[in-house]
C-alpha cells in the first residue's frame, strides 16, 4: 500500500516501489492491453550511417530559451538552459546558459596565453599547450549566474513562463583543468597577495576581482567540460572556475591573472554584480551562491493530462557545499515531505531530487526547499526579496511555487 | 623535492605539488617572461551572438574516429569515441562510440510503444509519455563494445594508431531512466520467467537475452543521457542499459520486453557476440566486461615537443564493479607506481588516474595496469590472448603498450 507523506497527494517513494502484487499499476499509469506494434518505417528501411559529431532528434525540440541581446553591444545578453527538457544532473554542453558580455570571441589557442604577474616573485606566460601537461583534477560543479531567476524579482505578477525561462541560468558539468594553487605557487606569492583578478581575451575584457583564500582553495584553469574542450561560449580555450561563487567570477577566454594587495573595483564588480540593500548600502564581492531548489518537472507551461502518479522531480544546490535535504510540498508550504536525493555528487553540484505525487485532479501548489550541509535553508520568496533593495535583481535564491489547476495547467505562481 | 616512485621517471604527485618554494618551475614546463599580451582580433571586435544549440571551437577538431560501413548493409558498422581529444570521464553525447546493425532510425516518440509480455501475469504496453511519469534515476556508467580493442587482437604487428581508433569503443554517460523492475512488477513475473528477451525497432531487429538476475539488479530504461533525451544514435527515444554488460545488450530503440523462460539464441548472441576458445568451445552470455585501462596521454600518434614533466592520464573500468588501483609503469613492466584515481563515480563508471612523469629524451613504454573492488587484475596482453581462440574479437582487455621514441614519438607497441 502507498503511504501518504505529506498532504495534497505526496507519496513514501519506498512504499510505493516495495508494493507487493499489484506494483505500480492502476495509479500510477494505465497501461493497455495491445499487441506488438505493427512494424513502422523505421523498422523496414535501414536507418542513417554515423556522422563525425553527433546531433539529438528532432523531435525533442531542444534549445536555450531566452535568447537575448542586450541594448549594450552586439552580442552581449544571455540564453538559458531548458531545464524542462532536461533529467539528471549533468548539462548537456550545447545547452550550458551563456552569459556574454560582447558575444563569443573565437581564440585561436596558438596565439592565446595565459600570464600569471604583480605581486609574485615571477611573471610567468603559459600557452595552451604548456597547460595540458601540468597535472589536472576532475569535479562535478554547478554554475548560476549571479542574476538567474531575476523574472520573479522584477515583474510584480508572477510570469507565465517555463522553468529554464524563469531560472534556467544554472547549468551543471563536470570540469577538468590545472588547479590554479599550482600556478601561484610556481609564481610564488609575495606577503602582500591579498587578490587576483582575472581578465578575459573577449572585446569586453571582462574583469572580476577574487579574494586570495577563495583564489588558492578549490579554483582551477578549466581546460575541459563533460570531457572536451571548453567551447567558445564557454572560454575556450581556458577559463577561471570558481566553484560556488557566481558565475560572473569564472572569467571565460582568460588572458590575465593579476595578483593584487586590494581588489581592482572594475566597471564589471561596480556598476554591475554589487547587491544594493534598503539602506543604499551594497554587497560587494558577495560571490558566494545561496542555496537553493527548483521543481523542474511538473513546471510552468506543462500539462497534466491524465490523473494519476507522477514523479516530482527538480534540481537543488548551494554554493556552501552539498546538499542535505530538500522538502517537496504540494499545498503551497502547509505540509512538507522529504525527497529523495539521486545525485552521485555531493559537493558544489547540482543534486536531483526525486518524490512520486498523486494527483487525481485537485488543485496544488507545488514547491520545494532545500537544506545545505552547513544548515542553510533556502528562504521563502518574501524572505529572499527583503534581504535587498527593489531595484537588486543579484542573488534571489527564494522558493520558486507552481500552481497546478484543476484542468491539469501549471502556472508560475508567487507563494 | 620530488620522489621517484617507479623507474623511468615516474614521480610522486603529492611530492611534486607540495614542493616548497620552487613550485612546479624548472622540470615541469620552460615558464617565459614576456609582456601582456598584444590585442588580438578577438579583443578590438564584438565577437558572434548566441545560438539556439552550441558547437565546439573549431580549432578543437573534434570528431568520432574509425567511421566504418559493414559491407552488410548500409549505415551497419562501427564509430570511435576520440580518447585523446577528452580529459576528465563524461563522453558528451555528440562523441560516444556507436555501433549500429542497420543505421540509425529516426523514430517519433508518439507513434513508439514499449510492450512488456511473454512469461508475465499481464501484457502491459507504455508510451514514452507513460515512462517519463514513472519514478525514475540518475547514474554514471560506462559503455563498452563487446569488440572493442580488436585491432590489438587482429593485426600480428600493432598498428600505428590513436587510443580512440584503437580503443575508442568505450564511453561514458550520465544515465537517467526508469528501473526495468518497476515494470516487471508491474507486469508481475510468473514463476519460470528466467530472461527477459530485447527487442530494437531498427531495421536490423537486433535482439538479446539477458538472464533475469541481471536484469532485475540495476538494469534501466535509459530516457536521458548526460542531461538531455537520448539521440537518435543512442535509441531515442529508449534504450535498455545494462551497467557492466557488453554494449551490444543495452538494446537501442527498445520496443519489446518478452518474457521467457529460456534465452531466445537470436542471430546477435549466436553468429556474434559470442566468445570462441581454443578447444572449440564458446562462451555464451558471457556478459561482463573485464577490468581494463589505457592511458589517453601521452599516446599513439601524440609527440612530446620539449623534455620535461608530464602528466600521464588514462581510463580505467571493470564490468565488476569499481576501479581500486591503477599502476602505471614507464619501464615495459619492470617497474609500476600507483597512480591517483581523480573520478567521483565509482561504480561501473570510467575512472581518470592520473600521475607525473619526468621525460628526459630517454626510449619509453607506458603501461596501466588496473584492479577492481573484485580483487580482479588486468591481464597482460598475452595472458589476455591466451585466454580465447586467435578468431575471437570479443573481451580484450590486456594491457596498452605505448612506445616513446628518443625523439618523443609516441607508438602503439606489443610489449
Amino acid at each position: 500500500m502507498t503511504e501518504h507523506v505529506a498532504g495534497n497527494g505526496l507519496l513514501n517513494r519506498r512504499g510505493l516501489l516495495k508494493a507487493t502484487g499489484a506494483g505500480l499499476a492502476g495509479g500510477v499509469l494505465m497501461p493497455v492491453m495491445a499487441p506488438v506494434s505493427a512494424a513502422e518505417d523505421w523498422m523496414t528501411t535501414s536507418g542513417a550511417p554515423m556522422d563525425e559529431y553527433g546531433a539529438p532528434s528532432k523531435h525533442a525540440r531542444l534549445k536555450r530559451v531566452n535568447i537575448g541581446a542586450h541594448p549594450y553591444g552586439s552580442g552581449a545578453g544571455s540564453s538559458s538552459t531548458p531545464l524542462e527538457k532536461l533529467n539528471g544532473t549533468i548539462t548537456p554542453n550545447s545547452l550550458h546558459f551563456e552569459r556574454h558580455h560582447s558575444g563569443i570571441p573565437d581564440i585561436d589557442p596558438a596565439r592565446h596565453t595565459l600570464t600569471i604577474y604583480g605581486e609574485t616573485n615571477k611573471k610567468l606566460q603559459f600557452s595552451y599547450e604548456d597547460l595540458l601537461a601540468y597535472p589536472m583534477e576532475t569535479h562535478t560543479y554547478f554554475l548560476e549566474c549571479s542574476g538567474n531567476s531575476y523574472s520573479n524579482v522584477i515583474f510584480p505578477e508572477a510570469a507565465d513562463k517555463t522553468v529554464g525561462e524563469l531560472n534556467g541560468l544554472v547549468s551543471c558539468s563536470e570540469w577538468t583543468g590545472v588547479p590554479l594553487h599550482y600556478l601561484l605557487d610556481e609564481a610564488g606569492l609575495n606577503s602582500n597577495a591579498n587578490w587576483i583578478v582575472g581578465e578575459g581575451a573577449d572585446a569586453a575584457g571582462l574583469t572580476r576581482s577574487i579574494p586570495m583564500k577563495i583564489a588558492t582553495k578549490n579554483v582551477m584553469i578549466a581546460l575541459f567540460q563533460n570531457g572536451e574542450p571548453l567551447r567558445p561560449a564557454q572560454g575556450y580555450p581556458m577559463r577561471l572556475f570558481v566553484p560556488g561563487s557566481e558565475g560572473n567570477v569564472s572569467v571565460k577566454w582568460l588572458q590575465n591573472i593579476k595578483v593584487q594587495k586590494t581588489a581592482a573595483y572594475t566597471k564589471d564588480e561596480t556598476s554591475k554584480y554589487s547587491d544594493l540593500h534598503v539602506d543604499g548600502k551594497a554587497d560587494m564581492f558577495s560571490l558566494e551562491m545561496g542555496v537553493k531548489s527548483l521543481i523542474t518537472s511538473p513546471s510552468g507551461k506543462m500539462k497534466l493530462n491524465r490523473k494519476g502518479v507522477y514523479e516530482v522531480s527538480g534540481l537543488a544546490w548551494s554554493g556552501a557545499g552539498g546538499i542535505n535535504q530538500v522538502e517537496v510540498s504540494a499545498d503551497g508550504g502547509n505540509s512538507w515531505a522529504t525527497a529523495a536525493l539521486q545525485s552521485e555528487h555531493r559537493n558544489l553540484s547540482l543534486m536531483r531530487f526525486r518524490i512520486p505525487w498523486r494527483w487525481e485532479g485537485q488543485p496544488a501548489v507545488l514547491q520545494s526547499r532545500a537544506t545545505d550541509d552547513k544548515g542553510n535553508v533556502q528562504p521563502t520568496r518574501a524572505a529572499a526579496l527583503a534581504k535587498y533593495s527593489k531595484s537588486n535583481i543579484y542573488h534571489y535564491n527564494g522558493t520558486q511555487s507552481w500552481q497546478v489547476t484543476q484542468a491539469g495547467v501549471v502556472k508560475n505562481v508567487y507563494a
